[in-house]
């Protein structure tokens, strides 16, 4: 993403979000100036991605600190209620808890710390970015890459650069991206809305594809690797991203390619010691729904993420390198 | 489906469809009266299943009879295109086929032969949902069987009854379903608007899911077994169905569950010797793009086909039995 696009942005009253649900056809920005602003605007998925969130869980504590007006209890209140807006990704409780203990030297120093919390997200991001392409390049030889990418883990999903995109960035300006598949990522599209609009300003060659397209490209030889973010990551590897990175691990298994998962270690969760120990959020059943899709008085099943297994994970790359886990080598063991 | 419902009927001077299209939210007819009505509706899914495709493919011959008025040469350019008005089913090309020979006793003997057609279909479905729920019961025991399918198998896929969907209405008249999980089936929705329509006007508990969380609910326990169509098999039992069926199949072979293609005999093409053979249809970029979907600009991948390989087909149940073709019972060898 061009330098001059911020995701997340302190205004010094306020954090300014790009509003991710007005793209592709407008770019839009959000003022979050409360608790319940913010609150609202990470569940509507204004500003999502777990990176993202996990900033933004950051800044939040400044907004309730300052709603609070020194009120304590009132003060946690809102901390809590920004901590727990999403389940899934660990980010955001992350990103609050980082800056918490900063709560007793006032709003500036909270602030400070959530914009530290920035920079590091943006460095770290061209790290994983180094590392990941690295890694994939070790294994392609000399020709393009195709890469297959699920939901939108990029400069959107994070304070910029992006993760999983981070990776393709890196490749791109390398030279070495041959074509890149993105999934649409339904039911909220944030794949054929946000991945292939950050694509398409890079420049980097892409086409959009049914979800369920995914294994048949991966098993049909049209892509290389697939790279896709995280939500959470268990100790033992297993990993939580958006519903529908299952199917494309699975289908990586089978065909023989590499699954990479391009996270910053903040997503590593190791209190957590297995996906069945990872809350998967359930989400409104009227985001499959509605006249002309399903008739009335229907019922949907909707899971925002899904876990992949360790033993499908080829590599986990972090700021810190390459774990590869399906080998054994997992952030437990790592740590 | 209620038998006052038909799919496909003749009118005697026209080919009477049930628009799909406008599913779930208006019951239509479109009278298809010329060649060109017929192919444009086949090719805009106004009908669509492989074995509705038959049923259509053998009455359209007996509309290119009558607008050919006599002149060979046009009724054999105007058969040819009925034939060819979708690619992947085989079927559609086998129904035309099937009638071509009595093109030479008249109109009349056309339209019995599509009517036989017809009615074979419909009695062949109801082996096919016996055939299915004997094998499915016999290996699930006592309780409640919980389904997957994906996009449309159902009555409107066929002359009525269904394939996929004809075995779940079995299992629903012998008291034995738990549950269906319905694929929505991007990027043209079957699953929600046409599969969630018979299931809800048949009484079968279902839940609507994006394609993307079949891997997941699968892999999580929650579904016994995965039953879809097919549009066509080749002689090894490789089977071209709906793109994410694909995916659905390694799920299962993951999970360990059983994978069903329900199917009548006349999908199995034994001229083509495996999956590599059959052609899949690539169709138009727009059903995955436009405003709020995706930039101005964008390009997609939309094949509307994948093809499962035999070693995950776990049965192929057609209306003269069973095949397990992953334990080596392809097509071929049960000829």
């Amino acid at each position: 993403m061009p330098e001059d696009l911020r995701t997340v942005e302190w205004t010094g009253s306020a954090l300014r979000l790009l509003d991710q649900t007005a793209l592709p056809d407008r770019v839009a920005y959000l003022d979050a100036g409360t608790v319940d602003a913010l609150v609202d605007a990470v569940r509507r998925l204004v500003v999502r991605g777990a990176p993202a969130l996990g900033v933004a869980g950051a800044f939040g504590v400044a907004l309730a600190l300052r709603e609070a007006g020194g009120d304590r209890a009132a003060f946690e209140a809102g901390a809590a209620r920004v901590r727990a807006a999403r389940p899934t990704a660990v980010n955001l409780a992350a990103g609050v808890d980082r800056v918490l203990p900063l709560a007793a030297e006032g709003e500036d120093a909270v602030v400070a710390a959530a914009q530290a919390l920035l920079e590091e997200d943006v460095r770290g991001n061209r790290a994983i970015g180094a590392f990941g392409a690295d890694w994939i390049l070790a294994r392609t030889g000399d020709r393009p890459v195709r890469v297959l990418t699920h939901c939108n883990a990029g400069a959107l999903a994070t304070a910029g650069w992006g993760t999983a995109l981070g990776v393709v960035r890196e490749l791109h300006a390398r030279a070495r991206v041959g074509m890149v598949y993105a999934d649409e990522t339904r039911p909220l599209l944030q794949g054929s809305r946000l991945t292939a609009w950050e694509l398409q300003r890079a420049g980097v060659p892409f086409r959009v594809q049914a979800d369920s397209a995914a294994a048949g490209t991966i098993m049909g030889g049209l892509v290389d690797v697939a790279v896709i973010g995280a939500d959470r990551i268990a100790a033992n590897g297993d990993t939580a991203n958006k519903v529908g990175s299952l199917g494309v691990a699975l289908a990586c298994a089978a065909a023989g390619i590499p699954l990479v998962v391009a996270a910053p270690w903040s997503t590593v969760d190791l209190a957590t010691p297995g996906g069945d120990g990872i809350p998967i959020e359930l989400r409104a059943e009227e985001e499959l729904l509605g006249p002309g899709v399903a008739p009335a008085g229907a019922r949907a099943h909707n899971p925002a993420f899904d876990v992949t297994p360790a033993r499908l994970v080829s590599a986990l790359v972090t700021e810190s390198g390459v774990l590869e886990v399906s080998a054994g080598t997992t952030p437990a063991r790592a740590r």
